[in-house]
């Protein structure tokens, strides 16, 4: 089914009626929401739990495992923008200024090709 | 600063934007995104370390605090859109579907105030 | 039941053994291990979804909950240990060693009592 | 260094006495110890971020960061056998009941050689 490109704002608002709804208010305090998106992360790494990264694309193949990893991933962004919702934060504005931040700190210039990890002690 | 209110495509095309300047798509692969998401959920998680439901509350409206939250979420958020836009999905789709798939799961005549957990034996 | 209070190696053992009779060593590489005991601890969290700290020492004191939590923390341990195996890391020294490193970083008379938190910024 | 190869028991021991000498008690909720081991497997997840599985097996080969995994696992199971001592867990006991209750699960005969995954719709 094929859907509007709704705005963060929109989507928020689906899930707060959701929640109104079903008046689960008092459960989603910041500290259990950002417990749900970590459990719910963890659904989404067994998804590639036992698999190399060539079977994961083979598996990206399988409209079953695609719909898998769509809904897991709904989940974790679910519980997210719920938790900025409750927390008062803008997630358009919190990305835009985070990629900003990160421009900064990796200038395309010094970073091109090389991985960004911190922990690297081998280059 | 103020931001217009982004849909998840336009946001998923500055990420890839970002990206594509660093030229970091050998290391985009969904495992690679998926580990990363949840790398980052672990620092979101350090925010609520030691601090009950109320330290929370009252540490929300310390600016710094909020700004620590903010960043975290930003970061799973931009991994998780990344592996959307890697693995072919719709985010906002997804969001939806996993809305009405809740909906029917918890109707909320018989979910009005009740936790959703699976593992509740005490009720 | 009642077991012998085994050492960690003896421990480590039994994993081995049980990997060996399956013949799943090409699947036990040390990131695949890594993966799965997130994927174990994310299964542990979900134990205490939705639930308030009060709810959790009730929960306690039932034992099909208890058992639940028994079972989740065997399985993150499992991994941990195999990992420690796989990566040629003795788990005994490294937890004494990191018991050691925490004291001189929490000396005990100026942390008695507070939160071992790094991100307050409250105190 | 080296240590003898304690059991699980005397490691709790040790973190109990860690714990006891700063009055930190009331900090080690079961919540909060979950909670913990999740953020210190994240740390755990980054020293595997953008490596590929060789680029991990070379790192091995790095003392830094074998004492960096040494340490980060540490950290997760310091806070998980921390919980089975607040929860009143024998942790040797339940992993040998995991691994009884997994050997039945998978039988050799049947799993010798298959990933032990529940998401796998391709076999």
């Amino acid at each position: 089914m094929s859907y509007p490109d709704y705005s963060l704002r929109e989507l928020i608002g689906f899930i707060k009626a959701f929640v109104d709804e079903r008046n689960w208010h008092r459960f989603h305090t910041p500290s259990a929401l950002a417990l749900s998106a970590a459990i719910e992360l963890g659904e989404l790494l067994e998804l590639f739990q036992w698999r190399s990264e060539e079977d994961v694309v083979d598996a990206l193949a399988d409209n079953k495992f695609k719909e898998s990893l769509s809904q897991e991933i709904a989940d974790v962004l679910i519980y997210l923008l719920r938790l900025t919702d409750v927390a008062g934060i803008d997630p358009s504005a919190a990305i835009i200024e985070k990629l900003k931040k990160n421009a900064l700190k990796y200038p395309s210039k010094e970073w091109r090709g090389r991985a960004p990890n911190k922990t690297r002690t081998d280059r």
